[in-house]
């Protein structure tokens, strides 16, 4: 089985129409593709069913975290709900990339909905995940030349 | 002047319903905003006039790219005719980086619509201009901790 990412809007956009609490237009195709892109570990361009499996327990236990830090029931989730938001879904950041995550991800309004937050925690987890496997001798620091940084970066 | 995802949006879309020969279902909000991310120099999160200026006359000079390269006029850009495209748009890539972007950017059927073609081609430069600003010792090499990392990459 492999996912393409116009199959992946299909099941994911089903799934949130049935989930009132959670305000959305719909993940785009660009989105999705981003998406597959990030969780594709194997570089085939779809999602196999492993892969699949766990973008789809990510999201499922990330809609948890949103539904708890949604805490004024706007069905959306305030900048300052992203803070507490992304701690407890795992990820420890410092205020300036708390910063830059909102006004990348944010509306005018500095909320985030449903589809801009998962987005968010899909390339935040992929990117962690790309540091780690380029920092091989584990000093925390990654060497890259341009084609190496390209190639990390235009597939995401 | 200073102008946010929505208001790119609406720019860009108005002017492509406009070109019947370039086929797109439109820019998506997810697009706009990382466009205006990876366009956005002084980090305010919005495009000023300046940066919105150097992104139109990218458009412009990438659209006709676009047409020339569409040779068989089917008004997209097959992955075979992007590898020329990119070329005349000034990004010399590997084979390997030229495949990475036809598994993001084109469709099913191995084509790019226009929309996903001037995404690809603001990230390539985007991602070429952040690789050279931190390069500043100009040796081909970058080095980042996990912090410098997530900034340059969460925020495209």
């Amino acid at each position: 089985m492999q996912i393409n990412a116009n199959e992946l809007r299909t099941v994911l956009n089903r799934v949130i129409a049935k989930h009132k609490e959670l305000k959305t237009e719909g993940f785009s195709l660009e989105s999705c593709r981003s998406m597959i892109a990030l969780m594709d570990t194997d570089g085939t361009g779809h999602l196999n069913l492993q892969e699949f499996k766990h973008l789809w327990n990510k999201i499922k236990k990330w809609k948890l975290v949103f539904t708890r830090y949604d805490t004024d029931k706007s069905s959306t989730i305030s900048s300052f709900e992203m803070r507490n938001a992304l701690t407890e879904a795992g990820f420890q950041l410092n205020n300036q990339l708390y910063d830059i995550i909102c006004m990348r991800y944010a509306n005018e309004n500095m909320e985030l909905d449903f589809d801009s937050y998962i987005s968010c925690l899909v390339r935040l987890e992929g990117m962690f995940r790309a540091f780690r496997a380029f920092d091989r001798d584990g000093d925390g620091i990654i060497k890259l030349n341009v084609f190496e940084w390209l190639q990390l970066t235009m597939y995401a």
